[in-house]
């Protein structure tokens, strides 16, 4: 037995067998690795390195790693591979990596693979590359284990035990009428469970949380979280089932989700790519335009401080707290957009609560002002020794300032929702362009009441 | 044949016999309803109205959806149902869900309970209630299909048969030895389409990936994300088999990681309550702390103005810049930062991939720069009409700027990282006062240098 728990330490010992010839053991070594170890070892190789290994693989093995690579990797062996080799390899594939292969693949290449397969691959492929991106049709395999109302027990585990091995999933199995329709599931775990003689219509769930090949990939991923299941069938509009989409392909969508809103909150063109695999100008391209966005907008601050100049010249000691409003404000309101975002990103509110939303943020608001404000009044007047007016200026401004960035920062994304764009793009950048102008006009204008100027 | 795909439709149904009193066709409906559905429904209701649908539910049922509830409705059925009532819903429990449920109970209704539960069962929850929090054990059960090497396949599928109904999954069955040590494991899969006299040891996969039982809970979400599988066995130090995580426990957690991440990016400290259900006082008590260290340090920036002012009273035009180039630093630095927390909590770099990481954000930095410098002085020059001294210095400062707030924020992280600090608290709040600071310190010394002040 040697169950492992480091991945680094696997790899580090396939390097050394590979860089020492020592083929047998590398083999040997190989085979009692998991694919994804695999996958990870092939990356630290050179392209010539990486086909070696590869060859060595058990044919299964070869298959599953073969599914796990990023495309760059896949074209390499592609390239490497005789075309035969790499027919059957193809052909050894579970049907939705087949798919995405052929999706990153020259379309002449698929064009010559496509007329060696037989006409039922072909359509089917053909269908499955028409199906919108992100949507549950992209996700989906045909693999699914199929049952009928009329079988027994006994009958299923038969059907079960002659097409496991190609299937997705035999976890939960698929009950349709003869036109194809959805009837039912029922879990491999009831039917082992239950006597032989038993018919699976007696047994099935007729209740079944289905999701459309159209569906978001977002909203089924959040299906998946929240009703735990493993597998999730897909229907067509005229409720056939058509395809399943299993557990393991979804772990990913739920992280890459997240990271494209963590990419949008931070300004950049979200992008699938990793970062550590991305060009500086792949990463200076995704970040140019919104940079440029939001300097240009910025300048619309140097209009607002020009059109107070007067208020400025009367009382010079105010430009220097310019800088640490228009950050307390900015600060506040991403504070609120980032947490509007997420909850709205996790379905744990929706645009219609949005009244809610903003009342809760006001209140917010108003606490977080008021501590804030009491705090720079008390260190601008007794520590930093500033005028007594001034300091009330500061410290009335941050008040209204961290109220209204607040509810600037609770409406944006709640009003990019509704208008169809995507909420974490009105994030933090956007923000701070529009709650530092405000806090400008704030600031001046509570001078101006106070100051009398 | 009834699936579903809209969950409000089904809560809406609900409501309506619910309201109409129409009891035997709310039950009928309830049966046919996924306990996360029931969840949301129960969501909307009053207690009282809670605790009668509750009461309607079969008790499998009423397990299922208890074990969804988060803590006040956990509450609201304790208190509403008697005690006998509760111990037995509670007895029905999955043991992960029971450890969950009573971590949440006071004290003394803990060991009231546990001093009625069989001595073994007291021995287990006592055990699990100490796991430290977040690690793997707290998200294990003891609830496992375990098997014998010895055993034939039939014999393995008669033992699936008994204990299949109080295992928490039976889908990946784990061999052990006498003495509880880790052998290997099989799937269902291969057990149902393998001959019925072959031995387990013959089928049994030696190479397990385990995780221990204090491993921490976004390393074994990792793990799932990785590997694709279902269930991972946990094991203590001496390789003995003690539980398994499933997967449908772990979707929750990479939401959760990110959730905290962004929180932690926007300056407030993670809370792991969904934000709807926050109180705007516990919502501000996150925030206070943040907000108030970034304004006392953005007071700082106060300072830097003030020793500066000679320069900007030379020209005095050099102050209307002064938000535009901060934010641009600001914007410049936090997309930097965001995406290399990002890559590190996702596992795509790593903190000793520092060297690289900088060096890319520098030439990130200088591609964007130069973009942003250029169209900040045309803009100065052409169209505000600036003078052409101040219009280079906008533009030189700039590409500096971007350049050294690129370095920041991907430096930032990483150093945290190192420390041991969490990488996201060094995001955008932090950088920003950073990077403010040093984007003037930048500006007023190429203002000296081009005016000769």
């Amino acid at each position: 037995m040697s169950n492992y728990n480091s991945t680094e330490d696997r790899v580090k010992e396939l390097y050394h067998l590979l860089e020492n010839k020592e083929t047998n053991e590398l083999s040997e070594l190989l085979r009692r690795s998991n694919a994804a170890d695999i996958v990870e070892f092939l990356e630290e190789l050179t392209p010539e390195e990486a086909l070696v290994v590869f060859r060595l693989l058990k044919k299964e093995d070869a298959v599953e790693v073969f599914a796990k690579l990023d495309s760059d990797q896949k074209e390499n062996f592609q390239k490497g591979l005789n075309e035969n080799e790499f027919k059957e390899l193809l052909h050894e594939l579970n049907f939705d990596d087949k798919v995405d292969t052929l999706e990153e693949m020259p379309a002449a290449m698929v064009q010559r693979i496509l007329r060696s397969s037989d006409s039922d691959t072909r359509k089917l492929v053909n269908e499955y590359l028409k199906f919108p991106e992100y949507s549950a049709g992209t996700l989906m395999t045909p693999e699914f284990v199929e049952i009928k109302p009329y079988m027994t027990v006994k009958e299923a585990l038969a059907h079960i035990k002659k097409v496991g091995n190609d299937s997705e999933t035999v976890y939960t199995c698929y009950v349709t009428s003869p036109t194809k329709e959805l009837l039912g599931y029922v879990s491999l775990r009831l039917i082992v469970t239950s006597r032989p003689d038993t018919r699976i219509e007696e047994l099935m769930y007729e209740d079944v949380i289905t999701v459309y090949t159209t569906d978001d990939q977002e909203d089924v991923a959040h299906k998946f979280q929240k009703y735990g299941f493993t597998a999730l069938p897909v229907v067509d509009m005229t409720n056939r089932l058509v395809g399943i989409i299993t557990v393991d392909d979804i772990m990913w969508i739920i992280e890459q989700e997240a990271t494209e809103d963590f990419q949008r909150i931070a300004g950049t063109t979200p992008d699938e790519e990793d970062y550590s695999k991305r060009s500086p100008f792949s990463l200076a391209k995704n970040r140019i335009p919104w940079l440029m966005f939001l300097m240009i907008s910025a300048t619309f601050t140097s209009t607002i401080l020009r059109s107070y100049e007067y208020v400025v010249k009367a009382v010079i000691a105010l430009n220097m707290f310019v800088p640490m409003l228009t950050d307390s404000g900015g600060n506040a309101g991403s504070q609120a957009s980032t947490l509007v975002i997420r909850a709205m990103a996790t379905h744990d509110i929706e645009p219609s609560d949005w009244a809610k939303v903003v009342l809760k943020e006001i209140t917010v608001g108003l606490i977080c002002g008021l501590a804030l404000g009491i705090v720079a009044f008390l260190k601008c007047f007794f520590f930093d020794k500033v005028a007594l007016q001034v300091s009330l200026i500061v410290g009335l401004t941050i008040i209204f300032v961290v109220v209204m960035a607040k509810t600037v920062g609770a409406l944006l994304p709640i009003v990019a929702e509704k208008l169809g764009v995507d909420p974490a793009i009105m994030a933090s950048p956007l923000i701070s362009t529009i709650v530092d102008s405000l806090s400008l006009i704030i600031y001046f204008n509570i001078s101006k009441l106070i100051l009398g100027v």
